[in-house]
């Protein structure tokens, strides 16, 4: 391998790859990335086994080759060198060589070889979905998959295609932790092809978020058995899919309701942020109560403090009173970005839907606390 | 109690006690800041009974009192709280009522009559020196106090006052670790009145830094017998001393040079940031080469990599290797903001000395490292 690249592209080649390296395996090459200096570009292939990273960068190549190196050595190598262009060389003895006057580095590296290889993938069917859209539809729902749960079927996001009033197939991401459901939905175009049986998992989900910067760049994604891979531009994320069935979470949604809310989103969001600071029991409890023109929200913390605040609101229904987890409310509530929020409540204990409500598509479940 | 504060100075009031409070005391009442409503202020109080601060706030105050409450607690609310007047009102229960509408707190407190009370302390003398000038000596000497070592005599900084060349009285903040040895020179008005046998803590000095964010203010420093207080403005730092004394610093300091090296300061850093990433043994050893016009300086990390880089110099001497700990060489860098400095070096285990050439009231010294 020999060839140059500007710190900038090296740096950011670099930065791509740190979310999905395995610094922690006891497989040591998990913590590397692979180099492969092709006709014009530099690729940069990180992996952990479940998901694999693939992204090009523009380079002058004077000779192809692979390397493989520590993933984090490099990039704190490539943050701190100076802003000129970098010349990087392979050497036999797997070191690679990199060369930024005055600055000169050999890193100790790997067999390219030793690499793992990316699992052979048949594509059955493949759609086409705008990189912004899919981000929002990440970022609605991904909080709500459990972070350290291997529940059966709660582990993943699940996709799927659901038909609109007007019988326009949409891609919908749903997640659950069990106190939450989450869906939102964007328009797509290709076939939909993944298995009912098969989630995408959480870790994926946030890489793959990463590389949605652009809002109007179109993400390819295709599906194969147990696996599916999202392409934007010359970046390639590939996935295994998590075995679980996800809830049939269609029968759980409230079909009536017997309270509607209308409240400004920013106003009520800073109520739950001051609130939860006496919420400070396991559940973070807070208390809402709903009643004429306003909601009041409550919290208190034995020998801590309390903290009562009223948020206007529009309310049809009988006053009520009910006590939610002011966590699983605040990160709802921080996923969207209209100004106005659609509470739909039934009993006390039933689940509080929050809608917005601009957005048919998307659609959060709260479930409620008992309160003494 | 009873007043009115802006959300912006109570935020900032507490504040500036979040350094001193003490959070995993078993004395609950260190966690917790003293609030006192006097004539048109707030005075805040925050203790670890080693040190205490006390700051004024501009507030309306329409009943004098105490409220002793929690200081993390007091705080994330205060930062939270709208951008408005905040009404504080005492409770008989000594519970804090903090209104600031829509949001209303109340918060537990503890008696304000079991808040430690501070040490009587009689001034035997008294100094002033300009906030610019304090700071400046603080940092460039208070990072070369241990922070987790009690060894006698290096656990605090040393103040003592020194005649210059003119024969003018300057105040000297001096402090080692073993390994290295900072000094830095102020001017001063007043008598200096400080124990040899005492030094101010670290933790003393990283409060006090903070107080010191208008460089022209003067600062009044009074000595007590074990004790001295830190008085700019309207807010006190009061800190016991640690008693200990200082090594004879003198005797150590080299009094002549073989060779001499000057450097551009931004290039000598970066090259040391650099060949860092490589130096990962224990003692973060990087080589020194210094002949003709540039310096070589190298690292080498079994199984990880190496790093080379070269800096121009001017050089008045022998070539010479020596090797040092680029941590300890670094925090001495970024403390000066000189366009260039200087080294001054003896033999290759024989003490490193850097100075700014512009500034000759201070000094570093740095112990070189054996190499193999």
């Amino acid at each position: 391998m020999d060839l140059y690249i500007t710190q900038e592209e090296l740096a950011r080649a670099l930065g791509t790859v740190q979310g999905v390296v395995e610094r922690r395996s006891n497989q040591q090459v998990l913590a590397h990335t692979l180099l492969s200096a092709k006709d014009d570009h530099l690729q940069v292939t990180a992996t952990d086994q479940e998901i694999t990273v693939i992204h090009r960068f523009p380079a002058e190549v004077a000779k192809r080759g692979l390397a493989c190196v520590h993933a984090v050595h490099l990039f704190q190598v490539a943050r701190n060198l100076p802003d000129r262009a970098v010349h990087l060389v392979g050497q036999d003895n797997h070191a690679l060589v990199v060369d930024a006057p005055p600055a000169h580095f050999r890193l100790v590296g790997l067999p390219p070889d030793e690499y793992p290889t990316l699992p052979a993938f048949e594509a059955s069917a493949t759609l086409t979905v705008k990189a912004g859209e899919l981000l929002r539809i990440i970022d609605r729902t991904v909080f709500a998959i459990p972070a350290d749960d291997q529940r059966y079927g709660l582990n993943g996001g699940h996709l799927e295609s659901v038909e609109d009033l007007e019988g326009k197939t949409r891609l919908r991401l749903v997640t659950t932790d069990g106190n939450r459901l989450c869906y939102a939905g964007a328009a797509y175009e290709g076939e939909f092809g993944m298995g009912r049986h098969m989630l995408v998992p959480r870790k994926a989900l946030h890489e793959i978020r990463k590389m949605l910067d652009v809002a109007d760049a179109d993400v390819e994604i295709a599906f194969g058995e147990r696996a599916a891979s999202f392409t934007i531009g010359t970046s390639v994320l590939h996935t295994r899919l998590v075995d679980g069935e996800f809830p049939a979470y269609r029968s759980v949604l409230p079909t009536n309701f017997q309270r509607r809310v209308v409240v400004n989103r920013v106003a009520f969001r800073d109520a739950l942020r001051r609130v939860a600071l006496e919420a400070i029991d396991q559940a973070s409890t807070i208390r809402m109560s709903f009643a004429d023109d306003e909601v009041l929200i409550t919290s208190r913390g034995i020998d801590h403090g309390e903290a009562k605040h009223p948020v206007p609101m529009v309310f049809e229904g009988d006053p009520i009173e009910m006590g939610f987890n002011v966590r699983y409310f605040l990160e709802v509530v921080n996923c969207i970005d209209e100004d106005e929020l659609v509470l739909e409540l039934g009993e006390p204990l039933s689940p509080c839907m929050v809608r917005s409500p601009t957005d048919e598509d998307s659609l959060f479940i709260i479930m409620p606390i008992r309160l003494d």
